[in-house]
């Protein structure tokens, strides 16, 4: 691309020559009627272009079914370019021949037999909108050195790199191989630990065989098209700082790193900053969907740098999953760390999730269910309220070993990494109530006192558990209930943080990329999708508030019943508190408010003055 | 002070007459056997000593009646200047004349009329411990320029400065002064906002005669004796820092730096780090009793540098409250931040408690108590349970403002400083389970979110609280069931910091400490005191298992009839669950762990294998 007389046929033919694949010059393809336009010195209309645009699109489409080709066509607009790569945008590779008026307009008066007029070469320029993700040339190279450059950028650098081959570097890895792109793999080198990782991995899937792979870092970046886009999968925390530290001197000006761990998005910020200042973009991407998500598609939260964004999109969109409209489940999500912030605030809705199934398949136990009965009641409430945790949860529940099943050989610690205690502590930090994140999180750590559990278990009198009542469907109406109040907890939290951050953030599209490809993708959240589009409280909504009023009244039974009984069921019994907390006008805080006077003079406001003003008693 | 030779008597009779007060020689009051030993040349034994310096003391003490004096002893040994300033150490100064062997040796051997052979002075370099406390002279000065030096630092210098004059900073100054202690207080001057604070507030009590009163920083640390003493009452947060470099060109080595504030325990120990690299020391005190413990007796938790704190202690733990030993609630916690830790987690208790009795006083309401029957149940349940917590809140129920009781009309949302937050995030940082403290911070927030309760409230149904059938006893019962699961999670999260920091907490001494001058004052406390000299963890003692035992009935059914009636209790609710949670043997988290395994591929271990093995399955 580029205006007319930039040199596209000339150095088109010759790289189609090198390149031994088809050239088209893309004005052979324009309707007489535009060639008699453009003779008579008319330039030509947006509307005159059209049609001749979409004909050199299939052109290529129906090229790239069999290899590829070189077109060339002066696409002057961004909105030209975008019918010309429709739907093979990723597929698509941009050469700009870049030169300034005066060089060119020289170039097209020694020419005798173009048909169109040098005059015209003022509007072109006129018009010209330079493309951000191309290959740009500087004309005034021979064509022998413009051959080489481009040779080199398109058939032995790679579009992309990812560094750091663990369970979800390597799913990513054949994700982006498998939609055709060129990739690059780095992995570290580690004597006797780490070694070959990338070149064995590469040789493990024939998915990879166009794929490269390093463990040297200067020859990774360098096997890299600029502006290079290097994907980072490494563990958050201190060593994206030194990964970081060890990619700088090799990088140039305008890269692109996007961390696609579970950074903390305080920190992200900061390193948006710092690179920034480096003159490096810097995205934080949000990646969810596991193993399995990451290789088929996952969701993808990036956030950052806007313009930096749209060189990795073609990428990210098209390794993501999509949603039931067949869109990515991938979006811009906002400025800064956004992206890294809704990944917390996801993790910590995914542990309210996990443990509002495990309470209530202990109630289930409880009432006399083994895992397969378990398993079959949960089936059942798909119906419902489907879920990826929930169908997860009936296949564990199936799964046999020997003659038991293998849910009861478990050991009962609970795991958790740095999202999840996070979200507690961003709520803390933030004034914002997420009651239901902190209490599955606390139900983890409580897990992990195992031996204290056992030593003190044997101090107390327990209830007995045969005298559970309670009906399936009451159980259902519970984990319904539960889930709603979690779902408000966790958007609340964003949009708290949207707005103290000045953050901007759309609830209803942050709720659509999680419909497909992450953890906590659910009929539910299917839903929320066109309940955020005209709210951004949940409760205030017509269907939710009718699921809520159907389902309280067995909620408060099961809740009542676990107290009575001696069952633990602490996220179930948090979502009806806070339910409770949330709808009461008025609350006991004066109480506290007035402790708080007492012993430190903390002042109060009084319901009877709206102005703020604060008030001290002398209560003594 | 000082070895035999050094001057004391010369010295010590010109300092008497500049102050104009009387002078005694030590070696006067020896009994003549002591003189008779020293005279043929026997060195006298700690025994020979004991009685003589009882008599100094007393000497000291009777003096101190009237009004002061000098006396001179050589007073070698930390033990013997501990019996000579028995009782009234904060009024002693020691004035040590230091000089080199040679010095001394060949000023004694000029002596003809002394009793004592110049060949026993090596016997008292030998025994010599230097003081740390002390005015320390070179000897090698001329007397004028000795007693003008000396009388700077006595007459004109204050012991103890106090850098801020808010509530705190005001009450501490009184209270350091009504001890005695010549004290400098500073408040900056801030044109229009913060005019001449340290000079009004000095003009406004007598108990500050004597104090003096700044707004410029450097007259007010050249105010003060050496090494200097100044407690530091700013805002936590950045101000503290800002003021540290303020005080800094100011200051000189091994000057000690006390951050009475609320502030996070981490930064104390950077602190620390940075102020130690400067030569100073810096000790963090949690000082806990609001405004008026403050001023009568404080809890004071400080920690960091020990040496340092020796120098601070007479003038800590003379302010502090006292227990019902008379011992002083103010003990040296242990290194790095561990007292401002103690003093998170003491505030994260104390929101606990707060919360736990405004749950109750709600329940008493709709049980249909108005606020004075809500204060006479409560001081009925003084007997079983008192507390300062309890006994304010009686009194806040009692007070009336017209018809109406004040407490009505306070508007309920309940503000929060820093150190409720800081536990919840300090807990979900170390693993340690903190409902309570979580739940009652979250429903802070909640309450905080008037409008939205106000909104919601008109979308959902309530119950009708006049169907609440409780009796005061079954409430009574579970407040004292919260209570003892409130301070199992608070003292442990101090044990697990303790082991986590290697600070070596103690924590029957922290229990004491609490056991009169702060906000969590209680007749539990002080039970605790005893608990903890046998075990960290409450639950595994006797007394505690009974009680937990008898009120566990009463506490179910208060929370199951609070769920079934609407009434919110989050804090009672979580003390249950939370309850059950860690007596359970077998809980559900290994059903998280297959959830975590199946879509992370985080692996478990499993119940049948000790060994810590990791194992994974594949699911499908």
């Amino acid at each position: 691309m580029g205006v007319s007389g930039c040199g596209k046929s000339t150095i088109g033919k010759l790289l189609a020559e090198e390149l031994e694949i088809p050239f088209f010059d893309g004005d052979d393809f324009h309707p007489k009627v535009n060639i008699i336009k453009m003779s008579s010195g008319q330039p030509l209309t947006d509307a005159d272009r059209q049609g001749w645009l979409e004909t050199l699109n299939e052109l290529a489409k129906t090229q790239l079914t069999k290899s590829s080709c070189v077109i060339v066509c002066s696409a002057l607009k961004e909105a030209y370019r975008h019918t010309l790569s429709l739907g093979i945008e990723a597929a698509t590779k941009w050469i700009f021949l870049n030169g300034s008026f005066n060089q060119i307009y020289n170039r097209v008066n020694k020419r005798s037999n173009h048909f169109m007029p040098s005059d015209l070469l003022q509007s072109q320029f006129d018009i010209l909108e330079k493309p951000k993700d191309s290959i740009e040339i500087d004309i005034s190279l021979t064509p022998k050195d413009i051959i080489k450059t481009l040779k080199e950028n398109l058939m032995d650098k790679s579009e992309i790199g990812l560094f750091g081959l663990g369970v979800m570097g390597k799913s990513l890895c054949r994700n982006l191989a498998r939609n055709g792109f060129k990739i690059s793999m780095f992995n570290r080198h580690v004597a006797g630990v780490e070694e070959n990782v990338a070149k064995d991995f590469k040789a493990q899937y024939s998915d990879l065989s166009k794929a490269e792979a390093f463990d040297d870092i200067s020859a990774f970046v360098n096997s890299l098209q600029t502006p290079r886009k290097i994907m980072l999968m490494v563990n958050a925390g201190k060593t994206i700082d030194h990964v970081i530290e060890d990619l700088l001197p090799h990088l140039s000006g305008n890269d692109i790193l996007i961390d696609g761990g579970n950074s903390n998005y305080v920190k992200t910020k900061e390193r948006c900053d710092y690179l920034k200042s480096k003159g490096i973009h810097f995205i934080g991407a949000g990646v969810s969907g596991g193993e399995e998500g990451a290789l088929k598609g996952p969701s993808i939260m990036p956030s950052g740098d806007a313009e930096a964004y749209k060189y990795i999109q073609p990428f990210l969109e098209k390794i993501a999953a999509k949603d039931q409209n067949n869109l990515p489940c991938c979006t811009y999500v906002g400025p800064e760390g956004s992206g890294h912030f809704i990944k917390m605030v996801h993790n910590g809705v995914e542990y309210v999730e996990m443990q509002l199934l495990a309470e209530v398949a202990i109630i289930l136990k409880t009432l006399g269910q083994n895992p397969d009965a378990i398993a079959n009641t949960l089936e059942r409430w798909k119906a419902t309220v489907n879920s990826y945790l929930l169908e997860i949860t009936t296949v564990i529940f199936r799964k046999k070993e020997g003659d038991d099943w293998l849910v009861n050989k478990i050991l009962d610690k609970a795991g958790n990494k740095g999202t999840g205690n996070w979200t507690t502590i961003a709520s803390a930090e933030l004034g914002v109530p997420s009651t239901l994140i902190s209490s599955a999180l606390f139900s983890r750590y409580i897990s992990f006192y195992k031996d204290e559990r056992i030593q003190l278990s044997k101090g107390f009198d327990k209830g007995d558990p045969s005298e559970l009542r309670l009906t399936t469907t009451e159980l259902l109406e519970a984990y319904q209930f539960a889930r709603i109040i979690n779902h408000y907890q966790g958007f609340k939290l964003i949009a708290e943080a949207s707005d103290k951050f000045s953050w901007n953030l759309n609830l209803s599209e942050i709720a659509r990329i999680w419909t497909n490809g992450c953890i906590i993708r659910s009929t539910l959240m299917t839903d929320l999708v066109e309940v955020f589009k005209s709210t951004t409280n949940i409760l205030t909504n017509t269907d939710v508030i009718k699921v809520v009023q159907q389902t309280k009244k067995a909620t408060k039974k099961v809740v009542s019943a676990c107290v009575t009984n001696d069952l633990v069921s602490p996220a179930l019994s948090e979502a009806l508190q806070f339910f409770n907390g949330i709808t009461t006008p008025y609350a006991s805080a004066n109480i506290i408010q007035a402790q708080r006077d007492y012993f430190g003079a903390h002042t109060y406001q009084r319901l009877d003055d709206d102005s703020g003003k604060r008030f001290h008693t002398n209560w003594i």
